[in-house]
């Protein structure tokens, strides 16, 4: 394998809001890394090597070894460079902010997906409720907190950060300041945050990204 | 609440596998517990108070606070009581125990469910071949390893109970010796590990939880 035997290296698709969890977990370390951009539906041999579980981005290469899985990666780059902590030192929050953050994936980022590109309207509107459900319990969680686990940005804000992305491209409805006043102003800190604001990927981007993945998405459904 | 500040204290359902994980990792570290039995389909209030999201046992109580989602569970019981850890300590092994545990919930459970219970005899079919492709990758994994993480008893041996308690409710044809050697190797490792041996239901038991949890599903989707 080329590179050096510290080498951080991510394959990744500008626009995946997966990708873009490990980014700012990285600008939150100040990691420096190289970047791979693979194509979706036309991944690397060495992208494949590398996730042939999954087939997908992002997969994290540090000294030669391979993860994937964003939240995966995201436990790992916290338990490698110590400083700048993403979760809570507390073992209970540590635990809440594994259950959110698995929460989101699973309640949040799959009938969002659904809601925002299925075509059958039945389906669609299944998935819309589901994740209306979801957004409620998230916007019970941040009560009057600035961030998810308080005042300091970490762990649940990025895994979260499919909501406001998500909410850009397809324009949810749902997601309105009056319905979840909460989340509405936690998406404003967020995007104010300054390691966000770097690392944003442009609307055209996230249109690019969305449609590649969908349409992948709906050739393995054949 | 009742109890101490310091009580340890377990809803469960007799027979269920996110159960039992939770179990044989408090059995590994000798902590001692309260339990309370949970009737699916009729849980208790306190149940559904502390497990609003999911309304599901496992439920974990440590100092009055509520945990659920078993592998949530096990990485807080693991930080809490440092001794005997069950996930290893090197930050790229602790990735890929992650990262199996998460595939195990997600390719295996799943599919192996729906391969023993579902109706649709197509669905059915479909749902078995993604589980033979998953425990591919798992019989893959397992190399020559006495257990997912070596020699000892871990995290992944822990999630991945799920596949012996299956196969014995749901006699898989699928997982035999000659086609996964390595699985079936594995399985009786994990069933003669002295606290796998205390931790057991009956097949009566398993059965039963089975039988309850394919109702409450069933319930859930009319």
């Amino acid at each position: 394998m080329a590179g050096s035997e510290e080498e951080v290296k991510l394959f990744g698709s500008v626009g995946s809001p997966f990708v873009i969890r490990v980014q700012i977990a990285l600008k939150l370390k100040g990691v420096e890394y190289n970047y791979q951009e693979e194509t979706l539906g036309s991944l690397s041999d060495t992208l494949l090597k590398f996730n042939p579980v999954y087939k997908m981005v992002p997969v994290f290469l540090h000294k030669g070894k391979p993860i994937s899985e964003s939240l995966v990666i995201l436990e790992y780059i916290d338990e490698t460079w110590k400083h700048n902590p993403i979760l809570p030192s507390d073992p209970y929050q540590r635990a809440m902010a594994r259950f959110w953050s698995k929460f989101i994936d699973d309640k949040c980022v799959a009938p969002a997906w659904k809601s925002a590109f299925m075509i059958d309207e039945k389906e669609r509107e299944k998935a819309a409720e589901e994740l209306f459900e979801a957004l409620q319990f998230l916007e019970n969680e941040l009560k009057d907190k600035k961030f998810f686990g308080g005042e300091e940005f970490g762990f649940v804000d990025i895994a979260a950060l499919f909501i406001p992305l998500f909410k850009e491209v397809a324009e949810f409805k749902l997601f309105t300041s009056d319905q979840f006043p909460k989340l509405y102003k936690w998406s404003q800190e967020f995007y104010n945050h300054p390691v966000v604001k770097e690392n944003m990927p442009s609307k055209d981007q996230l249109f690019g990204y969305f449609k590649a993945r969908s349409a992948t998405l709906a050739a393995s459904r054949k």
